[in-house]
């Protein structure tokens, strides 16, 4: 390929609306263009980069026994009815009818299409296991898209899909494609990519894995033990509490604390630490709007997944009205009244001697003894893990909290599908049964920002050689010299004709526009021909992330290049 | 692969919604499943059978410097009220709107995703020319989806869209492309697939071609001459007419036709050739209901796809109320009075001594002479040609119509999509232009029916090699015996290690099952181990087109598969 005839411009200024870096060199480097809202069109350097990162999991998901199948884009809302997910998925889920009104969705995920391709076919026993997969554009209506390619509403997606016959045989195969996520990470360069244990949400199911990048600029949290190996979204880590009780239990009493509204305000005001209270965060559910109350200690927060897990319902914070019974900003445990859903967080368990509201306006109790006063109460695990706080797994105060971005996920789904579409099998003793499903999942364009993200200088992205839209970038350097223009055209077929792919840039402009264009492109090996090498007789050849330079007489380029390069793979 | 392992079912009953055999063979043999009306989702056989299709696409688009690049499937409505096709496309392009009710719709086909994405690259003549294309899934609501894969609604395609400076640089360009794609249908097993001249439609541009695959189930019907090179759609064949004037021509005389509503009953009753009849069809404008009156001499009928282009209209056949001023079975060009839009055909030009309606019940006119009586009457060509017609390339009367599948088109679109969506370019004098451009489709899926279609027996799909979803189908005859399945595994794994893609049945199920599977797998040849074979020290190789078969020792089996697979492609 000559860069001349390349589609797409380069640029130098960092575009305004891009928050990271993988974001603005992909813009700027002339490999994505916006359309619309989180929806781009690929230019050919990243539709080369993402068909090779495809190929990488096609292959990795081959090997594992999977078998590559297509479901529709669209799809008949009717599939989704079965599922309930019709009804349970929020506006992500684009719903719109056909020239017959009949309802139809965009897909976003496909447990439903996977189970209406196998159901008729895995009848039996004797068919079990078994994984298909795609690789396939996905639609979601995301509230916020952001970041470029790492969380949009149109995107290329391998999904895969295993049935079982049982839950071991299930966590065997969870295994195995954990291990296939692995390698996929290792070929396409990101080789320090994570698992952590994650939240199921909409997909159902029990356990599950995300794997992370981790970076500043990923939009998850994820708690590390640096003393075990646990780790695990934030959303989906227990968050474990050693409460200690005062050994005297103070009176209960009202008092008078005007102008007192936050937590913080109350404890200056009261002279007690935030831990010595109890905080009530108020949510409303989206389908009705009724309350729920939720206690938790005064240092802490909540995690809105477990708590919405718990409900079974979505969420949103509450809109506290005058009708609605609760006093804002005063609102406690004790004598609360009202058609609420009141919950209490396991922080305050067995706690005494803790402030809290007074549900009267400017009032506040002291003394309060959540066994004394709130005796009704159960405790359940709705707080936020913090960085300090106790391992899950070892038990020690060593969790620190990183961010990452998500590359991939993996979930064991149960028989959430399989029951709710029926599809049935017979087992060896005539029995009939649900399949047990997992689902596996690599979102491809943002695994190419990742990669991005992870391998740049400021000057452009610095492609593995697995992944780059080219291995070799060739630099004539003064083509009007007729030896470089000669000697880069001859190199050019060589190398194409050994099969290498090359990107050749034989323009007539500077060497700084050049290498600024190089840079851009991230191709992992530069060749430099240029009239003061030709003198010389040699050429330059120097990587991308300049771990790497040397000068190589001009009759053995050819084979020092393709040697660099089997050496690299 | 393990043929045990393989997902989909295979059966022998013809589905009875199958009209056509690849649509039944390929539901029979577990390639594709029914989701909803027009979408399938694909089991892997079918999945390896459009990804090599791909492959040899982007192959011979990479070979005419196509450049490959991805457009979103979801796009926003704007880009398409820009070219004016939001508006103009009916029902087929489906139309939503996202949670912000900002209105999107699906991609049916990319010509304003194509200049959205190059509008700022090519603004210089020196970029031109240049061609990028995608291979992805689209989605249009089809009215009427039919035969399997051969119309649906969801579909794969390959679109591709090039960018010139001048009409000359065009046609160069689309002269190439037209190679590449004999290319592609030579190389997918489909040398027979021909060109004819189309009809442009709702691209815009003026000349196309269509790839046709003549097979009596295809949907289009073609004008072929077999005493020239000309072939065209009958959509857009030229009907050419010579017609000959009666020497004397007769009073215009207004008669009695009771009971005569048809041009069969007219004529019958008058006791005249339905080619001395002048008829009249009537239409109404979608958008308004308005009338369109077109005569046509009686024998011929009306090509609606050149009225629709005429008219820059769509139609529909009319319903001719009592309001309407219409006088239904008895409409005639004398004295037709009303807010009508009357046409013409060329058919009637210069003829005398017609019959035709009078405008009145029960009444036509005899003696009609169109020069005398209808002065003011323009002639269009709105005739379909028909079987013996005149070719309009050689003039003789000689033209057949035959039947095709349609796999693929090719558009000269010109300035259409770049003038609606103000692309331009500075041209080497400083002067502003608009891009000419070229579109180019093959749809992935049709293609792989068409093929089935044009290479199948009754008992399933032959596959040629370059497609075929596996090179080698490994039948093990009796594998509980010892001898059969050692050496059936060993060869297994002596082929799949030299590359070869091998279906490996090792099922103790009977021959009969193994054989009529393999049919409906289609894969080209078929290798037998079996007990009695073991016993002469042979393995028989055969073709699924039963084209050769050979009886090999077995030591020398492996080398004499690579090398009938070697001299096959």
């Amino acid at each position: 390929m000559k860069l001349e005839k390349l589609v797409g411009d380069r640029f130098r200024e960092r575009p305004s609306d891009c928050i990271i870096d993988s974001h603005a060199l992909m813009v700027r480097g002339g490999y994505m263009k916006y359309v619309a809202n989180g929806i781009y069109s690929s230019y050919m350097p990243l539709k080369r980069i993402t068909r090779k990162i495809e190929q990488i999991i096609r292959e990795e998901m081959d090997a594992i026994d999977g078998q590559e199948v297509q479901f529709p884009v669209v799809m008949p809302a009717s599939l989704w009815q079965e599922s309930g997910r019709y009804e349970s998925i929020g506006k992500e889920l684009v719903r719109f009818t056909d020239r017959n009104k009949s309802p139809l969705v965009l897909g976003m995920t496909h447990e439903e299409a996977a189970v209406q391709l196998v159901r008729e076919y895995g009848q039996s026993y004797t068919k079990y296991p078994f994984m298909i997969y795609q690789i396939q554009t996905k639609f979601r209506d995301e509230a916020r898209p952001r970041a470029g390619l790492i969380r949009v509403r149109e995107f290329t997606m391998k999904d895969a899909y295993s049935f079982h016959t049982s839950q071991a045989d299930l966590e065997e195969y969870y295994e195995k494609c954990h291990k296939a996520y692995e390698r996929i990470y290792e070929r396409v360069g990101l080789p320090e990519v994570i698992s952590v244990a994650s939240d199921s949400g909409m997909m159902g199911g029990s356990i599950s894995h995300e794997f992370m990048l981790l970076t500043p600029v990923g939009e998850d949290s994820i708690a590390i033990c640096p003393e075990c190996d646990y780790r695990a979204n934030m959303e989906a880590a227990e968050c474990i509490i050693h409460n200690t009780r005062d050994d005297v239990s103070e009176e209960l009493k009202l008092v008078h604390t005007p102008d007192s509204h936050t937590i913080e305000e109350v404890c200056a005001f009261l002279n007690c630490e935030e831990k010595k209270s109890c905080k009530a965060v108020v949510y409303q559910r989206n389908s009705d709007d009724h309350y729920i109350v939720l206690f938790i200690r005064g240092d802490l927060e909540v995690n809105e997944t477990k708590l919405t897990n718990y409900l079974g319902d979505d969420i949103h914070p509450a809109v506290i009205t005058e009708e609605s019974g609760l006093c804002a900003g005063y609102i406690g445990p004790v004598d609360l009244k009202g058609d609420f859903t009141v919950l209490y967080d396991r922080s305050l368990e067995g706690l005494n001697n803790l402030c809290c509201g007074g549900n009267a306006d400017e009032h506040h109790y002291t003394g309060l003894d959540m066994k004394r006063d709130v005796p009704e109460a159960e405790y359940h695990d709705f707080a936020k893990i913090q960085q300090g706080g106790i391992c899950p797994h070892c038990g020690k105060p060593t969790i620190t909290i990183s961010r990452g971005i998500e590359v991939g996920n993996i979930f064991q789904l149960g028989t959430k599908y399989t029951k709710s579409m029926n599809m049935t099998y017979v087992d060896k003793d005539g029995e009939s049964r649900y399949p047990i499903m997992g689902c596996y999942g690599i979102g491809v364009g943002r695994l190419a920002a990742s990669i991005c993200e992870a391998h740049h200088d400021e000057y452009g992205p610095i492609w593995p050689l697995a992944v780059a839209p080219w291995q070799i970038h060739l630099c004539a350097v003064r083509p009007d010299d007729g030896e470089v223009k000669a000697y880069a055209d001859k190199l050019y077929e060589e190398l194409q004709s050994k099969g290498v792919e090359v990107i050749y840039d034989d323009r007539k402009v500077s060497p700084g526009v050049k290498f600024s264009d190089a840079d851009l492109i991230g191709v992992p090996f530069r060749v430099i021909v240029s009239p003061r090498n030709m003198k010389q007789n040699i050429v330059e050849i120097v990587s991308r992330d300049k771990s790497f330079s040397a000068n190589v007489p001009v009759d053995a380029a050819l084979e020092e290049i393709l040697k660099i390069l089997s050496q690299a793979k």
